[in-house]
């Protein structure tokens, strides 16, 4: 048993609404779980002889949650980046060897240590921001083998590394040019087949797709999540980000855990999801790569009451982005979320768009990971923009 | 004298007109200048015993320069930053003490120390993503004995950190409540008179002014500008950043070193701004907080053969941001510079916006101010978002 006293608490207590600030604060943790949290004068009697570890005035929130990853995977597209701003066409990059297909490529070609050591390196910057639980998912494979690979160096990760790590089978990211003309193939052969493998390896916590005109469409999905239902496995879904496919909306019927993007999601998806009790991930560092200009639908999913959390959704394409205090800026300037929105975005709400009842707040009960701050109001975090002023991390109860 | 060998090296050089790469790179340092620099294959004999540290592939860049700050001030708008997102009106801000006149407020009440413990801790942040050269501004005092203690701070900054600090006098940033009605009054007593006392201390490096319909006119900043010609001060001019008042032309024909903003110049501006050498200094941090649309004209100034330059513009009201990589990024993104321009915008043409001819770049005679980074192609430092590579930092000679 430990106590955390002198410490500003962020509680981010559901019912509080916001940041559920408890200015002068106790945090007493024992066996990695929080046993008791409140207000210093109101500690029990039973914790006076408790050891005490003094945070002199800092501010404590939950451990951050990046809630929607894709960092594994192998090469580098900065040159891509670099030819577009150059005024290269779309076809120019694509003989150059650019877009998805050249991370697919780099991936398949990657053995497991080089996938894990650029991962970990990306991971580290998270960590580095507080992050304590991380989701990572498959995807540059488009083969069993690669989608495996994938997920197994995501798994590493968690073992090489302080932190929490969930994994997600995202074999329906893209259709490979081997399947060109066999959409069918693929989703049989591949994502549902690889499924079954990859499940069988425990290695997959969640199961997800890219529902879009350039990917898989709404019945292709449906059809993936009724296999995962089947394997008792939660689904997700990248959804609405282009276009309106309606995606959201299927994904709610399917009972799932979170929709992503959601620029274009529309009534009928915002209606479903509440229904549903899914959550809308925004991910506003693909929105800022992008110039997107089509805001998500912010006020219709506050009124309608679906919990609304914030990603990086770092990848090497649209979003190669490993800072979760940045998405959080660009979550209030770029969405007009509130900082305590933000804040409940990369914890409560992230934690449940993991399916994960366990963390994601400062309560009796729950996880002991927590994320130490050098700032006196949660809102710096958020307001500033590009800089770090985390103090220290704890998982499961341990400073690490 | 010593040599940093295996390294990649982006001059930065003028000539090259993009990163001037030398794959295989050798630089000779002595006496905080570079001697020499060029591939290790051209190596002139004199330089063999000499001392060599492997950079083992390493990135060198010249040393990044940040060229429009305004990191000392005091107090916090992390609670008006949240206020608005929360939805109150400019009215309950301004009731709440909110905007610049809390700034200055906090300003003039805070003491040196603690001016200068919160601008180091900014500062800091800056260094640690390898700047070697930075500008400050004052302009949050409005008095003349405010203003002379943030250029103290400023100068201070310099003394306590491996960095070197140019201080440039903005007294003419807003009107205080005080002189409400008498502009000429504040102008003549604290632009210009506290510019006379700041300079007989040795405080000042440049003279700059705000010129908006919010601030000062075209011809207050001429009248100012024609003062700090008479003391052998070089100007600058925050311009057309709201509005199109014409104030770079102005600026250009005062032989101005930079015009800064600049999303609303038009011809007028970029033709004058060409004639005289006035460097672009573009602030994508203010138009990204602020949510501009206005685009500055990148294409009109690349024709025009206007130097471009960015800066972090790091300010508690419209750009929180101490974050230099993340200032290309947004160079690259929100305003489409290619990577090789946004570097040089923090190198080459950032000097040259501080009249500085002495750095900038990696070649013979220039002061030995370098960054040493663990990526392999500069292009990655602008691709990715919240992240630091920084291996190392060499301010006049010396690792620091
Ligand atoms: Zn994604
Ligand atoms: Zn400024």
């Amino acid at each position: 048993m430990q106590l955390l006293t002198n410490a500003s608490l962020a509680t981010m207590d559901a019912e509080s609404g916001g940041y559920g600030l408890i200015a002068r604060g106790v945090v007493a943790m024992a066996d990695g779980r929080i046993h008791w949290a409140g207000p210093e004068a109101d500690l029990p009697a039973e914790y006076a002889g408790v050891p005490r570890h003094d945070l002199e005035g800092r501010l404590v929130t939950p451990g951050l949650i990046d809630c929607h990853t894709h960092i594994v995977f192998g090469g580098d597209r900065a040159r891509e980046f670099e030819m577009r701003l150059e005024g290269a066409s779309y076809e120019e990059i694509a003989r150059a060897g650019g877009g998805i297909v050249s991370s697919v490529a780099a991936t398949r070609a990657a053995d497991e240590a080089a996938l894990l050591a650029s991962a970990q390196a990306r991971a580290d910057h998270l960590l580095a921001e507080g992050v304590t639980t991380l989701e990572i998912k498959s995807g540059y494979g488009l083969d069993i083998a690669t989608e495996i690979k994938m997920l197994r160096v995501a798994r590493l990760i968690g073992e090489t590394r302080p932190v929490h790590v969930l994994t997600t089978w995202l074999a329906a990211h893209a259709l490979p040019a081997e399947y060109a003309g066999d959409r069918a193939g693929y989703i049989r052969d591949v994502v549902i087949g690889g499924l079954d493998a990859a499940h069988a390896e425990g290695l997959v916590d969640a199961v997800d797709g890219f529902c879009e005109g350039i990917a898989f469409s709404r019945d292709e999905m449906a059809a993936i999540f009724d296999h995962a239902a089947g394997l008792g496995l939660p689904v997700k879904l990248h959804a609405e980000q282009l276009s309106d496919l309606h995606g959201a909306a299927m994904a709610a019927a399917h009972g799932a855990i979170s929709a992503d993007h959601l620029e274009y999601l529309g009534a009928d998806g915002i209606d479903a999801m509440a229904a549903s009790g899914t959550v809308a991930v925004l991910l506003p560092g693909a929105f800022y790569t992008l110039r997107e200009t089509q805001l998500p639908p912010v006020q219709a999913l506050r009124d309608a009451g679906v919990p609304i959390a914030l990603a990086t959704d770092c990848n090497p394409g649209t979003s190669p982005l490993t800072s979760i205090l940045l998405t959080m800026n660009m979550g209030a300037t770029l969405f007009r979320l509130t900082p305590a929105e933000c804040l409940a975005g990369v914890t409560r709400n992230a934690a449940r768009a993991l399916g994960l009842a366990d963390r994601g707040a400062i309560a009796p009960g729950l996880r002991a990971d927590l994320a130490i701050w050098d700032v006196k109001h949660p809102a710096e975090l958020i307001y500033r923009i590009g800089f770090n002023p985390l103090h220290a991390r704890i998982v499961g109860g341990e400073f690490v």
